[in-house]
């Protein structure tokens, strides 16, 4: 007997009723996208290694998924290296395609290749799966679903502004009560401006952006194996802890950094934001959190990022403006800003907080039960004329049992079953019942449209 | 400067303007297949290579993009097989997963991991893209989507007659013309069994596939190289040759098939499909057509192919049933049947015969011009609430010359634009552009709201 089959570890399958589901966070998503007008791309599942390598860090560059190349892969390999059987030298040659693994660098990629066509500013969201040959945990897949949407081309803090308002209708539209939180690269630089310690920029952020999970005490320890020396320590720790309203930590920053150059430009920024934010009623909560530094080294403005208020699952959203993203493929100087929603986990904090709607799972509205051959070609017709009326409608195939496909319809939640006998042929009339009550009625054919039709 | 950035030969990047088209198809094929009482499902991109191995013939193998393991692949290969370089043996070493080729097998796959859980029988869709390393050339990709509709665990012709029901209504819905052809393996064994000449059945259906293509003579000089002799062969051309209504052919090969086992039952099964067909209208002509042959071994009953009638391109959809798919993956015995559309050819056809409809390119309604910081604040709240009322609406993100933002909206056929300026906000008034005709007014945002909800 053949082995029980499976499926690579880190990634699924979809169920109905989960696609179900699913669809239902991707078509919120995409409705909200299209209202603010952001249009649709697509890019290939696999890029040219040459695109993707070195864009994700050292480590990045490790969980991409490389494909073989085709035929003689091996000839290419020269005796002196094939002998030495050095992996990262043979992977350079035998694969040249890789596995998309993020939106943000195909994106980057397409616009390069298609300025002369593009309307600048474009602003695109795209959906599609991604891929990282991480070690698969709780909430942590191989294939996973990202849902981007960006502008490129233009560096109006207005695009900041309503980056935050599609968060909050997405989410709105979800049901799920969320924070976002607000920072800008340019007021953490600022910060290490203020510190005297721009050399250490890199190593600050990742203390900073540890904060939330060890605390301040261990973010010290970090700081001081960087180098850091107290009196910068201390300083930093006074910005940090420092406790109020948006408005009231944009005036402390506005003291605090208006010696330093990028610093403040950062802080106006982020005013600029809350000023426009101002006049609208948001259901999020927009917090300005300075702990706030998401790794991604090509961040260069604001950055954001969506927790959901009662599930810890890490973030739901996240992102943030990146002034030079296209340089690396030639096309220096384009600023774009954008966020991506973790489509897998929307759907796990919807399911566990049970917000996705009820009648989400079956779209049949009425199914005609099988006795005969001669029933099945008196029925097929009028299943015909269901159908041509939009009316989701399904005729048991099988000439099996009555009871076999009642049970069908019941486990798929149909709510009508018609069932035409020699009876009901011989009367022109059909017998329907209710699934949910068990009543049965008998009709015409023109009652049941109008009764399905008005469901 | 940075090399001008591309992507892997055979595949393609989608703009808005071709995402929009392709959805058009995507969005008809799908209503169609709920509205037959079929579900969604999804699978991986990535399948365990021995899932896809031996599944599609020793060309199939070849062409399966494979993916190289992560980590120290290469420590896997034992000393003796490194020094010998055999492709074929390294492969199966390091990499043990593949792309996705085809939907049937993943399904398969699907169906026998869950077959406790799945109520049969099993009516799935399934819309995603295969991979194949297969030489891209015009209409073949190396990425492509395929949109397939199978039902499995059950016997009845009715799904046979089913699955033509929705080929018609997707192509009447896409307005593309065509031709559905029928055919039926038994019947193609039927006539290997009425020539003496079983032991070459698959011979024969390789010729008989090639006959649109080559012509009968050429059809006859291959039968001739397989082994058949004349007797055989004259034989064999009274029946391809043979005109007449689908009527008449099944008459005629009934009367010559009566004599053999598995032919007279496919004749019988022809027979019944026309039957339950002859009540109902179609747009499609049904064709019962002796020289489909098909080529995926898998199949043995009904096959099916259906082809566009204005356009020379090949199928645009098939299929046909399988009586053991799922055997290969330890569950005998279950028949299924199902067809498949490709949507890539489909937008081959709908593009060169213009059938796209119009207005599906963009959705933003409306756009607000920005003439400066304050008017821009002051816009922002109305389109924050034209977006509540489901308007997709856009405001110009930044301060650059008007022509530049008329110019913009222009080219994204945005039809009507807001201008608002210093008098507007004094009078609390909109002045709004009709940018078909120029024509420009002036009026109330409560008035905005109502000629846009009207549009």
């Amino acid at each position: 007997m053949a082995q029980q089959p499976s499926i690579p570890k880190g990634t699924r399958d979809f169920s109905p009723a989960e696609m179900v589901k699913r669809n239902f966070i991707f078509d919120t998503v995409k409705s909200v996208f299209q209202l603010y007008g952001y249009q649709p791309i697509e890019t290939p599942a696999m890029e040219n290694l040459s695109t993707l390598l070195g864009k994700y860090g050292e480590e990045g560059d490790k969980l991409l998924f490389k494909i073989l190349n085709s035929g003689d892969y091996l000839d290419k390999i020269p005796k002196e290296k094939f002998q030495k059987k050095i992996h990262s030298e043979f992977t350079g040659i035998i694969a040249e395609k890789g596995l998309r693994y993020d939106l943000t660098v195909p994106f980057a990629r397409f616009v390069v290749q298609n300025r002369n066509e593009i309307i600048f500013p474009f602003k695109r969201y795209q959906i599609q799966p991604v891929w990282r040959a991480d070690k698969p945990q709780k909430g942590r897949y191989r294939e996973f679903f990202q849902c981007d949407v960006d502008v490129i081309g233009s560096n109006s803090l207005m695009n900041e502004v309503e980056l935050v308002l599609i968060a909050n209708d997405v989410f709105k539209k979800l049901g799920i009560k969320n924070t976002v939180k607000i920072n800008n690269r340019k007021v953490l630089f600022g910060i290490a401006e203020f510190l005297g310690e721009t050399d250490k920029f890199n190593a600050l952020t990742v203390a900073i952006d540890k904060l939330d999970k060890i605390g301040i005490q261990k973010v010290e320890d970090e700081l001081i194996l960087s180098g850091f020396n107290n009196d910068s320590i201390e300083k930093l720790k006074a910005i940090l802890e420092f406790n109020g309203t948006n408005k009231e930590k944009i005036d402390f920053l506005e003291t605090k950094l208006n010696q330093t150059q990028t610093g403040s430009a950062g802080v106006r920024e982020i005013s600029v934001i809350y000023d426009l934010l101002e006049s609208l009623n948001l259901s999020s909560d927009v917090i300005f959190d300075l702990t706030l530094a998401r790794g991604l080294n090509y961040y260069t403005g604001a950055i954001f990022e969506v927790v959901a208020k009662d599930v810890k699952i890490g973030s739901i959203c996240g992102g943030g403006r990146y002034d030079d993203l296209t340089g690396i493929f030639g096309l220096p100087g384009i600023s774009g800003v954008g966020v991506s929603f973790g489509a897998d986990r929307i759907f796990d904090v919807m399911l566990e907080l049970n917000l996705f709607p009820e009648q989400t799972t079956i779209s049949t509205k009425v199914m005609f039960v099988s006795f005969g051959e001669k029933e099945q070609k008196y029925c097929l017709p009028l299943v015909d004329r269901l159908r041509s009326e939009d009316i989701n409608t399904e005729i048991y195939p099988d000439l099996t049992k009555l009871k076999k496909q009642m049970s069908y319809a019941d486990s798929r939640k149909i709510p009508f079953v018609v069932l035409v006998g020699e009876n009901e042929m011989a009367e022109n009339l059909l017998t329907v019942k209710e699934m949910a009550t068990g009543k049965q009625d008998r009709m015409t054919f023109a009652d049941l449209i109008l009764k399905l039709k008005n469901l």
